[in-house]
This record gives C-alpha cells, sequence and structure tokens, in this order.
C-alpha cells in the first residue's frame, strides 16, 4: 500500500516513468523551453484539506498558504509567476460563503506575488482538494544540489511555524494565545508572507548554485541538498524572539528550527564571492557545503525529519 | 449548500471574484498574452476519481481519460499543447502497481498530444483527486459565443459515450458486452482518441468563431452555445452503427447523442463560406446560428441536460 512506501520512493517510482528534460530540477519546479521566449516554468502544487486546514486556519487562509505555496516554489528558483489557474474539488456541503473566501485567498495571494488568476476548474468529491499551477519565465535552471564551497544563506525568520505546529499537535496551543510571539506565529502560518526575490536581487541569479524553499521544512531542505554532498551547519537561522520563547517554554529550539514548514523561506546555495552581497540585504549564512554527504550540525550528523506523505506523521 | 447551488452558478461566483482578461474564453482555457511568443494558454482540468472512474475503466484509463480532457479543452480552441504537469491526491491504500497505471495513462496521452509530461505534485488525501494542468500556444482566442450565420460543424460519432452511460446507469451494461458497438462505446468511453488540428486544419483558424469540445455533452455545447444566439439543429451527428444499435433496443438516440459526454469530439462555428472546407476533412454540419437564444431541434426546444456537478444526478 501507499501509505507504507513513502512519499520519496513514490515520486521516484513516478519521474521513473515519464521522461523529465531538467531532472536536477527535481520535484520544485518543471522547465519547458519555448522558442523566441526563453524558459517558462511551470508547477503545480495542491493537495487536500483535510490534510491541510488547521482549526485555527479559515478558507481564506487556506486559498492564501496554498497559492503562495505554489509561487514558493517558483520565486527560489528566481523564476517570475505570470498567471495561474486552479482546480477545486469540493464536498458537497459546504457553504457558499466558504467558497467565496477560497476564491478570495488565492486570488490576493495571486495578486501579492504579481500573477494573475485566469481561470480554473471547479469538481464535486469526497474530499476538499486544491490544486494550484502557476507559469512563470525563469533565468536558468536551478536545482537542488549545492557545489563545494557553496555557503547556504536563508532569511533567520525560522522556527514560528515549528513552534505553533509543535504546540498544535501536542494539543496545547490553546493554552499559549495570549503569547504574543505564539499570536505572530498563528498569523504567520496562517498567512506566510511571499519571498519575491526583486529588485536588484533578481540579477544575483548567477549566484544562486541550488535553491529549495522551506515548505516541507528545513531538515528536509538540507536532506535534499546533502544527498550529492555534505551540508554542514553552523548556526540556526532562527528568530530571535521565538528563540527565547522556546528557551521560556523548554521547547528545543533545533526542533522547531529544522521540523517546521510552511515558512516559505529561501534557501540558497550560492557562491562564497557573493555572500557580502546577500548579507547587504537581509540574509545570513548559516552552513557551509563540504565533500561528502548528509547534513552535520557542527560534528554532530542531523537524522531528516521534516513533513513527508505515505508514512506516518512525524508528530 | 453548495450541491443546493448547481455548476453553473458557483463558477459565476468564482468569475466574479477574479478579473478575467478574455472573459468570452469562460471556463473552457485560459489566455495569458507573453511578450514575444504570442498567446499562451494555460489549462487545469480533473477532479474526482470517485466521480470519475466507473467498474469498466483501469487506473490507466483514468490517467489517459483525464489528460486527454484537459488537452481536448485546448485542442478544440486550436492550441497547441506544449507541456504538462499533474497534482495527484491518493488514499494512501492504492497499491503501487495502481499509482504506476495512472502515471502511466497520463504519459502516453501526453505523447498522444504531443506534449510533454514534465513533472507533478503527490498528496495524500481522503478521496482520490487527479488534476492535469496543460500549457500550450494559440492562435488567437476562441469564445463560445457564435456568430449570426455561423455553420455549426463536428465530427458525426456521437452516441458512443452516450449509449455506454445509458445502460451504465440503468445497471444493464453487462447484458450487453456482447454487442460488437457496445464493446466500442466502452473502449472509446475508457481511451477516447484525441482531435487535433494538425496540418491543414490548423491553418483554417480563422474560418472558426466559436468553439468548445464535448466533454459535458452536446446538449451542454449547445445550451452554452445557444445563450447569446439560437442554435437550431436540423440533423443529429450520430455515429450511424450506434443509432441502429439504439432502435434496436429501444432507446432513444436523441438523448444518447445530446446527454453523453466525454466524447471530446469538437464543436466549430465556422463561417458558411468555410464549410465546404472542413467537409472535406470529415466534419458534418447539423445546426445553424440564427438570431434569438436557446437551443432547437427543427422547431422543438431542446431541454438543457448534460453533465453538471453540485446538483442532482441526471440519469
Amino acid at each position: 500500500m501507499l501509505r507504507e512506501l513513502g512519499e520519496d520512493k513514490l515520486i521516484n517510482i513516478m519521474q521513473s516513468l515519464i521522461e523529465l528534460k531538467y531532472p536536477n530540477a527535481d520535484n520544485d519546479v518543471s522547465y519547458v523551453e519555448l522558442p523566441n521566449v526563453g524558459l517558462l516554468t511551470l508547477k503545480i502544487d495542491g493537495g487536500s484539506l483535510s490534510r491541510t486546514k488547521t482549526d485555527f486556519m479559515t478558507y481564506y487562509d487556506v486559498g492564501w498558504r496554498m497559492t503562495i505555496g505554489a509561487a514558493s516554489d517558483l520565486l527560489v528558483k528566481f523564476a517570475k509567476p505570470i498567471a495561474l489557474v486552479t482546480s477545486l474539488t469540493l464536498r458537497g456541503d459546504h457553504t457558499e460563503s466558504e467558497l467565496e473566501e477560497l476564491i478570495k485567498g488565492i486570488n490576493d495571494a495571486a495578486k501579492a506575488i504579481g500573477a494573475s488568476y485566469i481561470g480554473g476548474d471547479l469538481n464535486e468529491g469526497d474530499d476538499d482538494v486544491l490544486d494550484v499551477a502557476l507559469i512563470g519565465i525563469a533565468g536558468k535552471p536551478i536545482g537542488r544540489v549545492p557545489r563545494l564551497g557553496d555557503v547556504l544563506v536563508t532569511i533567520p525568520e525560522f522556527g514560528f511555524t515549528g513552534l505553533i505546529f509543535k504546540l498544535w499537535y501536542s494539543g496545547l496551543l490553546s493554552n499559549y494565545i495570549n503569547d504574543s510571539i505564539v499570536v505572530k506565529g498563528i498569523e504567520l502560518t496562517r498567512r506566510p508572507k511571499p519571498w519575491i526575490p526583486s529588485g536588484e536581487l533578481g540579477n544575483r541569479i548567477n549566484c544562486v548554485n541550488a535553491s529549495m524553499d522551506s515548505s516541507d521544512g528545513l531538515g528536509r531542505v538540507l536532506y535534499e541538498m546533502g544527498k550529492g554532498v555534505r551540508i554542514r551547519v553552523y548556526s540556526l537561522p532562527v528568530n530571535k524572539d521565538v528563540e527565547s520563547t522556546c528557551r521560556r517554554y523548554g521547547l528545543s529550539v533545533e526542533e522547531v528550527v529544522f521540523n517546521g514548514g510552511e515558512e516559505y523561506l529561501p534557501v540558497l546555495a550560492v557562491k562564497p564571492e557573493c555572500l557580502d552581497y546577500f548579507k547587504a540585504l537581509g540574509f545570513v549564512d548559516f552552513a557551509k557545503v563540504e565533500e561528502g554527504n548528509g547534513v552535520y550540525l557542527d560534528s554532530r550528523e542531523l537524522k531528516h525529519r521534516g513533513w513527508v506523505y505515505f508514512t506516518k506523521p512525524n508528530y
């Protein structure tokens, strides 16, 4: 049965059956070359609302977050989103206003990433499923595997979603809703802000040898990047308020940083000579790329966790 | 509740919340203009396998049919499919070989329409949902509403799926499986052939003022086309073998022609001066476009049936 195989194995099975021109891009985004245009990216992302909608999310939030989730994979590859369409499969017992909220969330997220929401499909089913398909224009294909000597950079805002998921899955979230950092964490989990490589940053695509967004958790990103090289983490790119909140409540900072997910933060493997440039734009460096494989926090090997389907839950 | 509102009302609600640049194209396909490229089409189509997979279909068939279904909307607008991605939400209790069959069906259908299958998403859920997103290049936007004086043309192969669905929903299909026309009908329902406007036909796009494929049934196509003009049908574009089979079994020919669906046959509103050209390529003319609105079979008004979601079943 699929649920015994794990998502990675299933994706390998699927990829072995189709022909990918840019297999290096893996599961993140698909490229297609159009004569006279350059490189078009096509991304589909989505899933079941029964798996993604927590109690504290509205239908607007789900529409927003799943659209940002689809866009995030393009944005982290420095591709410019152009247009999106959605397919909605819904149970028949929803209200009209739930449908409206969902569409408004998608539409507002589309505007936030600079894409036009140009159409879609609507069907009835036994579960609620939203899929977002997005096209964009890319400068070059960017894969997942860094080069030796690269430095990993990101925005040091990790921990919010990890904190919220940790409290949520322990059934403790409601005990903490007067804590302003928890409140901010819930807000960021409901409506993540898209990271957009705009302005000058967009011109630095040649600094970037690999990239992934943190939708499945930073641990998962590093696990994927560390399949062909060794990733040595030397500092945690954690938000400082989250760090002190974790210490106050006796939670593991490492745990919320590596096993969060849905922050949609960019993790870029950049050439060392580009580091100052990224640092000036709010990035921090937190890991280096060495010969070998696997992920190390200083000298200790990190076991992969992160979020995968078709396996036992992580929490 | 959504199931009391009907698909049309729900789609109107959705469209009122987003901004469509080519609203005339309606629900069929979405257009986006790319500088130096022309008109890109983006289509997403899919739905729940619990609604689309009948007993006589394999997972391969479902993958094939749903891919042809997505492509059909592009093809009937004379757009050339380029690449597709899929999103799969599956229950965890499927076998690995069911997943493989599904992917092979999609991949083979992609080849049949000349598109590359370049990636996708896989998630776990409480229902099985397949969504196919497809990009293509279009010559011009083609909408749904014909012009006065146009002639409707199609391939006279209607009736196979209507016959099969009629027998299936009556629980009688197994009584007829020694009938060669029923067998052919099952085959076409499982693995519809894509209609591709290739060769010379592709150059005749300026003959075409409106088009739709028959995925939701010929009755539904004419109902949509007849919203701004009157469609007067003067002959049924039925397959002759199906017609005689219906007569033999006491089934209404009109019913299987108008209320089938999933034939994925093209219905084109063409300028009268182009008619001979289309006839030479296997099309027949079967209706004319007049002032007024609604759909008439000779002088009798046809009530719309066809396949819609979020309403009571038609059968």
